[in-house]
């Protein structure tokens, strides 16, 4: 048997217009702004608005400590809210925009995998709708405003050398990690040692994917530490009196994104902050989005639960005001075997006595969420070679410390 | 009496929905792209379809050699469009994008000026369709593919110190005119000087101006001269296999963008090639369409007519396949007094002499743009401080040369 | 009681011409290059001619892990040469040449202090023979060869990120560290990181003082490991066929240079390895022409013993065949008070308990040398400021774990 | 017949002691230095000595406009210089030192050729006593000093894109050309461009070579302008206290060096600005030692009399308040017929046709030269390819505008 690869299964998708996907959840035409016609950018007004309806459970999806390929968290949620739909529930799922770097590179887009992905994938992956340019430009609009203030007297009395807030780019390019600007004499300014990172490496990012609104996010703008002058002295963006035109800049990046699954579930793309440096998870106001439209929101954290459900419950909950109702700690039985100590190229063989000991990784990630006081649910998101011996190790472990189990096959199940 | 500033006038504009001006010009929904309500990109399909109607007349607007803050070409041409439809005459103006640079510095946008601008003015002069972002980001992808390879091996032999193409980014950013880059030992790649242009000057930007469709464009982007090897030999895109995914990068950028002007006069904005270093139109898609859709298609070409219109004539229309059937070569009196030799701050004094000597320029300009076969008319763009004796002299004037004379008030008249 | 400074002291002193220096230790003026009246080249021919006089006997000066201002090795290495000479013993010093650095700095130079200084001085503290020059122009030439090399095709295939042979300064120049050379296009060669070290910390300083003549010289440079190709593989000075120009400008510094103490008593000073990176000693031929030339040479290694004691038996005594006959461990009181835990605001403050505390680190030195079976004598350099009761504690001490001990006031006292 | 190269001339040739030179010249040794057997260091003092003997008849050699190669003119200096000797005339000669540089690329050396050298060669072509090497730590510890109070808060408000005295090295080092400087964060100082020039191109060269004694070296050193501060007012040497220590650097640099030609002529060589950029000649000090000890002191001039000889006049006499008794205007047949217009293999053709052609060169030099009102005489440094025809055209071309004319083959007649 032979499996269709992501690219084809999401070319062959049957989307609807995204205009029918948002007024299935009850937007009028005023509150959407159309990028094509299956994308659309929702108004943050919808928020505010009336409604009859309570907001929804909101039900976030980690990991146990995830192996180089990951373990699906987007798959299975993408899985988890079309699974929904077709209980003819009203679910509404919250993820992360991709990077545009990685669909030149070896890594898999962040838009799920399988039967469960979002869609226009190529879209998603490419512009979108422009919200990691608008960071970008801001991010970078910044930049030269720095250089332009020491440029032109330096009143701030900003430390070239203590410049803290660097240049970013959508792309990974090696040779701009480590760069010198400034060169070629005093028309260019002064030299220094800069460098770019990856724009979801912004910390506008992280503020975009904090902010309530555009005067929130306006404010936190300006509270950026870019710099120390000479006297160590911390100087802000607000010193430098950009973050208004910086403000401008992302009034449309802050608006969440409305795409929707290979099921037509509604999906809600928006923003994505690395979750190493930043907190790793989609914007508060996709989240809230979700909630308002949807009788269920799903949405992910990055990494395992130990980094990214641990920064999701203690800075996303507590600046959105968010409870999560549930959360969906995700396990493949191969990343199992992989904390059990076995080797890549054995991930396929059945193998209990490794399965036995990368539970310990599983039982311990439960434990830690369990602490935030929410129901847990273990995922097995299921790989054909998974052995039926496996599958029932695993079942009976679970049982034997009481937390629920599920075999997830979303990726290999069309409807 | 006051006038309203551009922005004020701008803010005040009653636009019509971009699906209601489509469908004046016969579009169906499924040749729009909407980008909000009021821009849309418009399906490369279009030009193909067959048509009723005849292509419309190509009208050229250019200038006598221009003062430092211009003599208003933009604002001529959206007025000549706007008085086209209010003759009931089918008018599409075909017009270039700023660059988002400008909008935080000195210099007004490219989107007219008064009562006779294209909106919605702020979109436009920000992300607008994502067009420059999605040319950035293909210029840094081709950038960064450059020093990747060298970094692997290098096996084009490509000499670092010779490597013509650069980096860009849509802001003006003084301190990355001259880089170094590669800082940071072996993983960061090699060393060497670099730089960043601003996005309109792009050899990509003057690229997808020229194309005439996805493919040409890719057959374009991959004869780009991107370096010399060790031996002085020649290394193109083409040679890192970039231009496929540049291309796709584009794909959405290569459609032309609908808007509109304050009066509802259908204008396509699309391209920006700077007029210094590359050919100064919008693309050749744009004024096809205008072609295609309007009965008369007015665009316009940078700089003055020696630099701007020959330009156009020799390259755009070469490329394009395109006909000027009417020049309009804009003046205003201030500059021709400027070119008679009067200082700045003199310019609103009546000055008859001083416009006789500088109408030299006027007369040379016409006498060029003749050459080319093409009929010429002169357009006054009038300014409040404009006498009646000098308009009378330049009358006569044009009148001893046998070349009409147009005044023209779009800055200043309202509906 | 006032003391005279360092340099009053060296400015009064009663020197006698080089040339009757030389001449009371044998030598004939063909042996002998004069560098002005008070410095002398010896040449290479001296070792190797027959003689009637045994080699002498050889004492190292080492002192216990030194506090910042040093506790005086130089200065007790020449008050022990000129206390033999007052015995009417045939003692020759061996020293190392101070860095042209420190004279404009803070630190003292490092030819010895008080009435134990060798002179002339000021000549020593700046260019001396031109020894340290030499070095600096051979070790820049190699710089330079390698730089040319890559320029010129780099038929060698030297992977310029990873060059590891630096270039090399006589001063301390904070901005040279880290700088970025080659900038400016094709015909200044490609752009790569370096940095400039003082010229002491040059490999080529090292290896001047391990050769045992000029062909060894020259084996040993060509044997530098300069850089590794793109492929890993090393590349050695030889490989650039520079090592036979480089020992050219380095033949008049490989012979050691004659001087004096204030007492007219002899000194060898040649060669200068900073200690912590390389060996930090002087030159194995001036210590070989010590011993030619007198009855007892003395000479000291930097640091304290564990590191420069160590090295010197480790590196020089293997590579130059010689053998201590007495090992001197200089202490001074203040040191041991630092060692046993006192400020350094009160060293100079009579404190036993704080003495008995410390004197574990002179033990530790003393017992590690004595594991190269060579006899050991402590030498206390006194300070005005040590107390009786103190002096007294450290003669028990000594006592008690069989170390003889000496009170040295070279310093302080004068014939 | 073939010919010995000048490094087995130089080789060969049988030296005096330079005490025998010295006390020839009715030095004592106490007014000499000695560097080895060779060379010697003159005390400033000789020159205000009281001495029966008047001044000498102060000769200047120059020449034409040079060809690549050179024309000769230290070889016809030495060889006047021995010349005069063989006449028993009491002459010194005057002449510049070389660059470390040369020595090891394709450019001779500045020590004349053949059979009129000045030696020891070798020893004058690398480090000789060491002058250049202090010029260069002169120089580099005022680069030091600018960037060290940049560093240390920078109270002069230098203006770190506006320093103009940049750092030097006595080598050929293409990529230190154009270097940064100050990489690697605070500790390392300010990013800056910078550049190395060779040290014959430092204005401490220059400087050296037209001060009269070590307290004009002083005043001359304190008034570089190093650089601008950022309202743009000159900062100068002494505002930063270094010429002191700079001057400390260079107290036996000033002194000029004695050496002897192949026939033991004395000849003081010292200092040697370039003639490009600086006035190119040997230090005044040395052309006043050579007038004090000689009855001719035959000195020169770099590059063609228009450049060279007018530099003499116009800025060495003056500071030095020196006048010349006779020039010597040096050419070749070869050179004039380059000038006729001869390419570079046709050089050694007979040519009268070129030669007549040629000649006009000749003739313009020498007519500016009488224009200080001082005798001239052509002296023709012969090759053994010149014609007879062609010297014989010379004689008469000379002759015909009253300028007296030498054929000199001092390169190739030995004793």
């Amino acid at each position: 048997m032979s499996y269709k690869s992501d690219i084809e299964i999401a070319m062959g998708a049957k989307m609807e217009r995204i205009s029918v996907i948002g007024e299935r959840l009850g937007l009028s035409e005023d509150e959407m702004d159309f990028y094509g016609k299956y994308k659309a950018k929702l108004s943050l007004d919808i928020l505010n608005k009336p409604s009859t309806k309570k907001d929804g459970k909101l039900i976030l999806v980690t990991s146990i400590n995830p192996t180089p390929p990951g373990e699906g968290k987007s798959t299975v949620s993408v899985g988890l809210g079309q699974a929904f739909q077709r209980m003819r529930k009203n679910a509404v799922i919250a993820l992360r925009e991709p990077s545009l770097g990685p669909v030149f590179g070896m890594k898999g887009g962040a838009t799920g995998g399988g039967f469960a992905q979002v869609v226009p994938m190529e879209d998603i992956n490419l512009h979108f709708t422009g919200d990691f340019h608008a960071i970008t430009a801001a991010n970078n609009l910044l930049c030269a405003s720095i250089d332009n203030h020491i440029h032109h007297g330096n009143l701030l009395d900003i430390d070239p050398r203590r410049i803290l807030f660097k240049r970013v780019m959508d792309i990974n390019d090696r040779a701009l990690r480590h760069i010198i600007v400034g060169i070629g004499g005093k028309t260019n300014g002064f030299l220094r040692e800069d460098g770019f990172m990856i724009t979801v490496a912004s910390e506008i990012m992280a503020i975009l994917c904090l902010s309530l609104d555009l005067e929130d996010l306006k404010e936190r703008l300006g509270r950026i530490l870019i710099a120390y002058t000479f006297d160590g002295q911390p100087v802000y963006c607000k010193d430098l009196k950009v973050h208004g035109a910086m403000t401008m800049l992302l009034k449309e990046a802050i608006k969440p994104n409305l795409v929707q699954t290979l099921e037509n579930t509604p999906a809600i793309i928006h923003g994505g902050p690395v979750a190493n440096i930043a907190h790793g998870c989609n914007s508060i106001l996709a989240t809230k989005m979700a909630l308002k439209l949807g009788d269920y929101a799903i949405t992910e954290a990055g990494f395992g639960a130990d980094l990214g459900a641990e920064k999701f419950f203690d800075i996303k909950c507590r600046f959105g005001g968010l409870a999560p109702d549930c959360v969906v700690v995700v396990a493949t039985i191969r990343a199992l075997k992989h904390h059990g100590g076995v080797a890549k190229d054995q991930w396929n063989v059945p193998d209990v006595a490794a399965l036995s000991k990368g539970v310990s990784n599983l039982r311990k990630q439960v434990e830690n969420v369990k602490k935030f006081g929410v129901p847990v649910v273990v995922a097995i998101n299921k790989f054909v070679s998974d052995s039926e011996k496996e599958i029932q190790f695993l079942k009976e472990f679970c049982s034997s410390f009481n937390v629920p189990i599920a075999l997830c096959d979303v990726w290999e199940k069309r409807r």
